[in-house]
């Protein structure tokens, strides 16, 4: 057949025929996280879907929604302190029996050379679906990460960082653990449902024979435009969720969140450790509670977010406050009093979640929440001791429950010519 | 506690005090079903979030992706050629135990009053989540539509449409009784996965005693900017999906989707018929295919949906040309062949789909798809010929799997002061 502009196991066409142009997509701005107030940061500059779309002639330009793109090198992987994305995918792997260092070192090659055409806006290097074709990059990440099981596997268990020893147990926690931990994990995150999945079955196309699936969901944020720039997320419960996350203009952002590069192990520098917990919302119960008591349970307003002893998402939480009566406004138990990073001995994490929604139980109840990720140089500076507060006294604790968890180093960022991961597999 | 501005089962409380300002909103059009070629159509004047968001002071005003609004009131009922939004929730419900017409007419009224609001970008009648705060109405549409049993059990079954007789079987069915059918059905759809979910626990709410969910499917489509305005959209496989839908600018177009003004029975003038058909992909062995293989299954190209005889997306198959070996072209259980409208009496319904995936089945396979939804005048004219060919020989059906079936009368829109089915509920 005459037609031939899809690859088809051949890297020799990754160029479409008919590159859009890519006038009017030079450097865009994204907003980061979505918090209020917080500046925008370069996300890098976008050709359109320049190699990928074979645009008809009659096609208007891509919007920045779809032309706005991610860089996969760099000194620290993506899908960190980029902007919430529409949609996400989380993904688990356990190594093959039979794969091991070497095979594992293969995976990650595939992977990164995956990851980086594909936040192009460019093919997946083998049997590309085009389910992405027509789209452009849509602010794709494909972040990479190293479970506790990893390393034995591969006979890199002096490499393991004691970081990555099992999070403590909580007692609110109902954990599956088919649904938890896992040795390989990737983080899929697209302003553009078809693009992240489109990410998702290359990813898998490329484990082949040397990892299986173990666990996947998928999530979703607001979708850039449907509110205004630089609002703070909702969740799923209607609560204003990242008030307080730290910033990359915060001077202490890059010690709290990232190993430094002269950190431990070597192969961890400018890396990060991410806690992802499947959040159940018993939104059922919650929304049975009148918004005055929503908000004495969270500390702070459904509105804007501002704390119960101020105006606005950002005044200062006022926690010697009390009313007439001699109580707390912000009730002792209540969640933002206890997360406040300032009365955990400075923990912090960078909170990047997905919502989620698979539907509803066989009880009638959804099957909805947050696929909680939090960011830290150090789980034990920062979400251990959060969790381990929140467990022994948080309001919020009867409306949620902690289904799946597990923890992943995630290497830093591949330099050019690099895979990610390459530093321990090949230290 | 001083703030009061979410509405809390006090409807006087609609309009938030800080609208957002409405200018540059104005008049908005959007891509109908993404179709190559086909005109926009307007979907009315949104006002950005009026009436709903408290945006901050800084914030900038919503791109047209949040402040695009959809008309609830109208002749036909929204969401039927509205251009495909980028999230979608099916849901079906059953009657409860000792509900009647009494109970159904007044569960009509309440969702077309909390449907009219929330298309508008207001908060919900009562007890609102606030989950869609901050959003515009993101071209929100919700949808509603009567199935089988629903006319028994309010006893109107005198009422009941012949077409709505149980669609026949097909050998390719694979079809769970538990996620089929049902006595009444919400379509969701919104730009925006929280404005979507929002309105579907609005509409579980409203649903209070009087029905019970049967079954509940979440789906997607590209977000509006990810690709050039008036593509047409690709489903899961990569084809593109939707080249020959018919077009609101056809001649016919009014005759073969909508029951006329003077149709039968009079409550369904200027209604559809729905066809709603859970169509898993078993995205596994399709992929395993060549491009060219897959090219002859469907008869068109992968690249730029041209049929196997032509150069471009529209341009006419030519079901009768051969190759030099004296084969035809397109191979005679090409998907496109058999369902072209010209070989099927003029048979035409409008697609309008959502893909779907579910994460993995128990046996690693992806549970993943379309969520076919078609309309029609007359299912006996559309959906069902149609499908009685496929059945018999579509090369594509090896791939493919009906999982669940569902059928449901439509009515048409509601007028000012009027709620949706009234004409049934009160004829």
């Amino acid at each position: 057949m005459p037609d031939q502009s899809i690859p088809s196991a051949r890297p020799s066409t990754q160029s479409a025929p008919t590159p859009q142009p890519a006038g009017g997509h030079g450097i865009s701005r994204r907003a980061l996280l979505g918090t209020a107030g917080a500046t925008g940061i370069v996300l890098g500059a976008a050709g359109g879907a320049a190699g990928y779309a074979a645009a008809p002639a009659q096609a208007a330009p891509l919007t920045s929604l779809g032309s706005d793109r991610a860089m996969f090198h760099g000194k620290h992987q993506p899908g960190i302190t980029e902007g919430l994305q529409a949609r996400g995918h989380l993904i688990a792997f356990d190594l093959a029996a039979g794969a091991g260092r070497k095979e594992a070192a293969a995976l990650l090659r595939r992977w990164s050379t995956t990851a980086e055409r594909l936040m192009a806006g460019e093919a997946a290097p083998h049997d590309d679906t085009a389910v992405a074709r027509d789209a452009g990059p849509s602010s794709l990440t494909i972040t990479f990460g190293f479970g506790h099981g990893f390393f034995d596997r591969t006979g890199l268990d002096k490499q393991r960082p004691s970081a990555l020893d099992p999070l403590p147990d909580f007692s609110s926690d109902h954990l599956d653990k088919a649904r938890s931990d896992g040795d390989l994990w990737v983080q899929i995150g697209a302003n553009d449902a078809l693009v992240a999945f489109h990410a998702l079955r290359a990813i898998q196309q490329d484990a082949g024979e040397a990892a299986r699936l173990r666990w996947q969901m998928n999530g979703f944020n607001r979708t850039p435009g449907a509110t205004a720039h630089h609002m703070t997320a909702r969740n799923l419960m209607g609560q204003l969720d990242g008030t307080r996350n730290p910033k990359p203009i915060d001077p202490d952002f890059d010690r709290r969140i990232f190993v430094p590069a002269s950190g431990e192990p070597a192969w961890m520098a400018n890396g990060s450790y991410a806690v992802v917990r499947r959040i159940r919302m018993l939104l059922d119960d919650w929304e049975k509670l009148s918004v005055t008591a929503q908000e004495a349970v969270v500390g702070r307003r459904k509105s804007n977010g501002a704390p119960l002893t101020g105006d606005h998402e950002t005044s200062p939480m006022d926690l010697e406050k009390t009313d007439s009566k001699g109580e707390y406004v912000v009730p002792l138990n209540a969640h933002a009093r206890i997360t406040r990073p300032d009365r955990n001995g400075g923990a912090a994490m960078l909170r990047r979640p997905f919502s989620y929604h698979d539907g509803f139980g066989a009880d009638g109840t959804p099957d909805a929440g947050l696929l909680f990720i939090c960011w830290q140089a150090d789980p034990l500076r920062g979400f251990v001791p959060v969790q381990r507060k929140l467990d022994r006294g948080d309001a919020l604790s009867q409306f949620i429950r902690h289904e799946a968890s597990a923890l992943f180093a995630v290497p830093g960022g591949a330099a050019k010519g690099e895979y990610v991961g390459q530093r321990l597999l090949e230290g």
